[in-house]
């Protein structure tokens, strides 16, 4: 589990403040996160945050899921994650919630999805992590 | 084809500006582009790039590909992508070259890949697209 | 909904017997079925059905969560899927169950998972639909 | 390089029997395979083989183009495949072709592509695989 301290140091990372997520809770392989997109991330559609804002908070989440069961000086990396993006995100703050589906020593294995402030799913995914060697900064 | 107009137009854009995105050329299903990814976005691991910033890449990178084989009011967005990271992202600028493998009336198949300053694969992947009536802003 | 008779039916067909798939029902887009893998399509691994045959499993089953859902006339047809293998596929028989996230007029996204005979998740996906009109022979 | 004796030893397997695949070459990365599609497994479509068939072919082939570089007490296992389907599958004998993309210590990352007998691409994927310790019985 992630306590809250160590939440909120997470949540002051350069690649959060600047496309707008915040992770709200990981613990015993699951995890939360929100996203607020930020104003220049928002683009070709008017107010849309782009496909890659929203896959970067499905894969980031993930990893918290999976980093969640792990002793500290683990990590992990992600090896491949196949997205889907099912209906057009326009109404923010958008949620997204992951989950460990199976771990081996050395692999990951996630489903994730997101939805908007209604509730509607925008987008899911699911992805193979690797475990390795590395303590955050 | 995009000429060179449209190109500089594009490459203006707030999303591309704030990752570090620049598109080369996009002609006759094939697609390329430059990422020199900003500070900010390079997070957790120093001087790499996120995941998610090498995604967004491919996947716009992939849509200028479909895009540069339609009528100019007809556009694209992502079904649905699933990318690999082959090997950290440690050189930049990073390449991403994509190419479309086939088209029907309403979908667009495509693949692309992410190579570093050395040549180096560091992520590849495959997508499916829906042609959509939008014209650029 | 799909009836007993039709399910009687469609279980007949040549595809499931040569591999040994069995659906088990399919209503308001959920779906389940039986794998009995046959000995012939258990290689190279002895007594585990190839990856391909589960995959096979996961797709049939995936289309029939969506057909629950369309009127007679429709039918639909794999654009893509993801598949995962978590684990060997070992304990026969093998249950499939799919779930359809999502529906707009010409797509369904679906997900589902094979777990063995001990409820151990084997094998779990993602998939793209397309909706098509074509009506069961 | 896997040379003729092995390849005619692994054609006999009962899995390729009862689908129609033969596997064609395996050298330095690359490898080809040939589908045939037995009657049995051409369903739902009269005369095209089940998307599941597609994709073992696909599977399978991928395999022996990472095997084709690895030494002899090693093989591989798939962690996971995302297949994409371009146009039905109507005009056999379907060949298929692999190439390893990137390999790591235990992991390898591969594409692939079907096309039918008039060289028109039917489906194409990408996949990860894990290499493990498995002589071929």
């Amino acid at each position: 589990m992630m306590d809250r301290k160590l939440l909120a140091r997470i949540n002051r990372n350069s690649l959060y403040k600047t496309l707008g997520i915040k992770v709200l809770e990981a613990s015993q392989g699951s995890s939360s996160s929100r996203l607020d997109p930020a104003g220049p991330v928002c683009w070709p559609f008017p107010g849309q945050p782009h496909g890659g804002i929203l896959f970067t908070v499905l894969d980031t989440t993930m990893a918290w899921a999976l980093v969640s069961t792990l002793p500290s000086e683990l990590n992990c990396t992600t090896i491949d994650l196949s997205i889907q993006y099912l209906a057009p995100a326009q109404a923010a703050p958008f949620t997204c919630s992951c989950r460990l589906k199976h771990k081996t020593g050395r692999l990951g294995f996630l489903e994730g999805q997101i939805v908007d402030a209604d509730g509607k799913p925008v987008a899911s995914g699911q992805a193979t992590f690797r475990i390795i060697k590395f303590a955050m900064p």
